[in-house]
């Protein structure tokens, strides 16, 4: 994998706010999506970079300029009883990628789940995103084809909340 | 469902350990795996209640004797710009079933993702878990099929993380 000379890795701080935004948006269009409206990037503001802070973010930048992103998070393994890593979403910016950008952002992860004494660096993907999963299986990756993930969200959610 | 009278669900504290371990040791066994060992049962102490904290644990009781229990954390969604909650271990040892644990632990676990506003509570299931799968339906949870678990772990993580 060729990796652009000028392609730095860093955590994101608060400041980063607006460049995060932009990315995100950047990744909505990709997937067709409407991006955050005003009050969800204030929540990602809040949760990113206040208390309890659900999630951190590293930017890959080319020549000083922002080319993509992680979030993550810890989250647990009982059968390990360890942390791990979890990936929740990495997105390259169409015009920077076959540089390296996304090997270097798994790079960096894989490196703060070891410095982290995690067990495992996990993630998901769509089943229909050949360019990805054939990308995550040049790392090493496994596929956990026999767990089904499952989601109570919305009125079975609320409803089962109910007294 | 009908609900045994006597059931009450809690939250964990740190003294609750030993139930805790004899509970994970109870699903070791029923899924055919070695239980943790010394050193893992210190980890989950730590993890679970030192800082950080990395999961919280949801005891169910049945006349003050331990029956089951749910393992969960916190983890995002950057599409929702919400918390989600997510259940990684529900257990209720065997000669508790048919007594309404497994349904009072997810309710309690909707109350908290509520509570804390989270978007949703997401968890995943073996395949050929039937009986599970028929009783998360009945919840009204959805099964998110084209979604692909990866995981780093072992020497392909360690690999990746060296410079």
């Amino acid at each position: 994998m060729p990796i652009d000379n000028s392609l730095r890795i860093r955590p994101a701080v608060e400041n980063d706010m607006p460049l995060i935004v932009s990315l995100v948006n950047a990744l909505a269009d990709y997937e067709k999506l409407e991006g955050p409206d005003a009050a969800a990037v204030e929540r990602l503001r809040k949760h990113g970079f206040g208390e309890p802070c659900y999630f951190k973010v590293l930017l890959a930048e080319i020549d000083g300029r922002a080319a993509g992103y992680a979030f993550y998070f810890f989250t647990y393994s009982t059968f390990l009883a360890k942390p791990t890593l979890y990936l929740e979403d990495l997105f390259v910016l169409p015009e920077y990628r076959k540089r390296g950008v996304g090997y270097l952002l798994m790079k960096e992860l894989a490196k703060i789940a070891v410095n982290e004494d995690c067990g495992r660096l996990d993630w998901a993907v769509l089943d229909w995103n050949q360019n990805a999963i054939d990308f995550y299986n040049r790392l090493g990756a496994v596929q956990l084809n026999d767990w089904i993930v499952c989601r109570l969200t919305g009125e079975p959610l609320t409803n089962l909340a109910k007294e």
